[in-house]
């Protein structure tokens, strides 16, 4: 394998030691694919919400926020079928005590074999197939008694549904119009893995886009090339990203056309963001079960209708790994080996680090100085620790896009040098005109530089 | 009272009118103190977390970021406490079945009476207190068997007393330096109501500050006054705001001081942010209970110890209560009733709302045009419904700091008014200095005209 193929050891190596991701718990011992985010991975988190919310909420007019609870009525699971078709099939093995996906027993990490390969070597013992629910279930109210069992819901969408008619009435708005949210669902599946990738407790970012039924088949055209187009433009190469369509086995029920928006994970191409064609389900179910008129009244055309629904899909933490990915790079700089995380500017968790060259003659006094200036403005970091060069790759590596470094002239003429991450090139520029310089490159236009040559 | 007076009725009411806050699974009859947050509450809501990361992250170097899971290895709550002692003593009515909190009969909203005052209406007849313990127990791996209960977290400080080695192993950090965390919290609690201030699903902003322990008392006095001012600068008025010390039988038992930040709410005087005085406690028992060293190595000074801790723990939906409330105010305007929300400028949902004065003469156009360029930079909302007196009041409900109004004269000289939400002075001024207006004003400091004579 050459060395500048990015493995997921890689990233898990390095997001531990620059402090992006950790194993939840690990002082008691873990809790299996759990994880907490570290400094940057909380910026770096943060700022990929903040992107998706700008791209839904900010530059755009036709989409509103919600942010519902995580804890619903529980009728809201019958509606939706999680209640009975939310399920894996599970075979428990008489055996060596394990649980298994009945139908993913091929990727099994058990040393004995729980697949129908005979004699290769001990085998299990497996029971027949059972459906288990994947919804975590607690008590609502300090005791456990009857009709007081909810879920922690195991996705945001619900929660848009529920509110449809609040928005309706309030929000003045009528389709096609969308309702974004971020937040936090949970699974209790058996196979997680992969890192980030798939995790028990996991964000979301879900839009429910209402549209008349007519124009569903543009809108879902329409939401495939905006959600790709949101990718690109944060920086994700277009040649590590595809649009697969869903065959008729493998839809929902609810869905006639679902294409996942995939990435070339080191795992290979695996699911991003799914965009659903969910038609009149969502809405005409939880009018059934709330005995609600959950429709739009078109005054104007005389007509009232089940708006038809799209849904783009995308998890947090795994477009957080796509970006961790995409960014990461190996090269040589003087000599040495250099890691960077060339990601976008905008989602760079550190946007400019201060850096007096030596840690004498007033230097560090002068660096302090523009460090609380640029902070105003942007999340800075102030670094006087070890040589220059060490300090450059620590800010390399956690992707800050510029170092400013004060130096001996910057003493004489009040200069400093604005270094590229990407090209390394050095600009000298007045202290005055760095808070300027900083924000108008923030708002360039910003492209891969492992699109082209190396730097 | 008089009209002027802020009730909880008013709040609520505008909220909901508003789309700030809904009722949580309303079209199922709800359930009970739980809210969503609609389209203006969410980006309110992230402005309120965005200005306390960027007073705990951006504005200081010495704090950095965590974001853990919910979910947590059950022993956390051996250690710190929680499982043992995080109850509440309830009583059932044998009568009317319903539960009390034993320590708060006369608060229960029983049309019987479960107090203690016999003969004024039909009694409930009490069984004993019992201790109840207030986390949502849930079950991790898809079967229920012995090892798998886990808790949803009760506050999030105990995810970051678990991390605290990452941080001093991955973050280059040493006492005295701060762990700051935003996160949902789950309480199974009996008594909650006065809408959003107490609910069971709450999302809290804590700061774990370590502090050598001789240094703790300062620490304690700085935070004290830190928080105070984030709330000040960011428009509360200063005589709505109590520091307010515990004595020495509210204290907490890991707590050997604790002042509440109190605002004073219409249900009165209110807890609006706990700093605690946490000792070595915390450390200590994660310590016991992991068998892991949690202390701080000082090489230079040659001691070793436990860091102590000061906690500022803040709710994020009562924050947004105080503002609402400090926020709301009722005036007269060309002699019909305002309501207005005099939110500071970098907290309002909506920084600009751009209005064309007719819907003709080629004026939508030309606000369109300004609105898209202005939401490049902020989030703006464009409205040409309904007379412009009634488009400025409903900007004003939502606490629009400036609207923009394309007039007559914007078709011959490119100019247009710029309103204040507060002083509601208009400028003239030319669209191509509008952007950078608008960046101006928000930047300059606020003061809310509460404080001073009415508009």
């Amino acid at each position: 394998m050459p060395p500048d193929v990015v493995t997921m050891d890689k990233i898990v190596s390095l997001t531990k030691r620059r402090g992006f991701v950790f194993p939840s718990s690990e002082i008691y011992g873990g809790l299996g694919s759990s994880y907490d985010y570290g400094h940057y991975g909380v910026l770096l988190k943060n700022n990929v919400k903040d992107q998706w919310w700008r791209a839904m909420l900010q530059e755009r007019d036709d989409i509103v926020a919600l942010d519902s609870a995580i804890i619903q009525h529980p009728t809201t699971w019958k509606a939706s079928g999680h209640l009975e078709g939310f399920t894996d099939p599970l075979v428990d093995c008489r055996t060596c005590k394990l649980r298994f996906r009945a139908d993913k027993l091929e990727d099994s990490q058990c040393g004995r074999k729980p697949s129908k390969h005979p004699g290769e070597t001990p085998e299990c013992d497996l029971t027949e197939a059972r459906e288990f629910n994947l919804m975590f279930e607690t008590t609502i109210g300090p005791v456990k008694e009857e009709g007081s069992t909810v879920y922690l819901r195991p996705e945001t969408a619900q929660g848009i549904f529920l509110n449809f008619r609040n928005y309706l009435q309030f929000s003045r708005k009528k389709p096609p119009f969308g309702i974004a949210q971020i937040g936090k669902s949970f699974r209790n599946e058996i196979t997680t893995g992969n890192f980030i990738f798939r995790t028990r407790e996991f964000e979301q970012m879900e839009l429910e886009y209402f549209v008349p039924p007519e124009e569903a088949e543009q809108w879902f055209q329409t939401w495939l090339s905006a959600r790709m187009d949101w990718y690109t433009r944060l920086g994700i190469r277009a040649d590590h990203l595809r649009l697969r369509a869903h065959d008729a086995e493998e839809l929902s029920h609810y869905s006639s056309a679902t294409s996942d928006v995939e990435y070339l994970f080191p795992i290979g191409w695996s699911e991003l963001e799914g965009i659903a064609y969910r038609g009149d389900f969502d809405l005409t179910q939880h009018s059934r079960y709330s005995g609600q008129k959950l429709e739009y009244v078109d005054s104007v055309a005389g007509r009232r209708y089940v708006p038809h629904v799209i849904e783009p899909s995308a998890g947090v933490d795994r477009t957080m790994l796509a970006f961790l990915v995409d960014a990461y790079d190996e090269d040589e700089l003087e000599d040495e080996k250099r890691t960077v995380l060339r990601l976008h500017p905008s989602i760079a968790p550190i946007k400019v680090a201060v850096l007096p060259l030596v840690r004498k003659d007033g230097q560090p006094e002068l660096a302090s100085g523009v460090y609380r200036e640029l902070r105003e403005l942007v999340q800075a970091e102030y670094d006087e620790g070890g040589t220059i060069g060490r300090r450059y790759r620590r800010q390399d590596e956690i992707g800050t896009p510029w170092a400013v470094t004060i130096d001996h002239q910057t003493l004489e003429d009040r200069t400093v040098t604005l270094r590229d991450r990407d090209s390394i090139a050095q600009d000298r520029i007045a202290i005055d005109a760095l808070g300027e310089e900083i924000e108008r490159r923030l708002r360039a236009p910003w492209r891969s530089p492992k699109l082209g040559a190396s730097p």
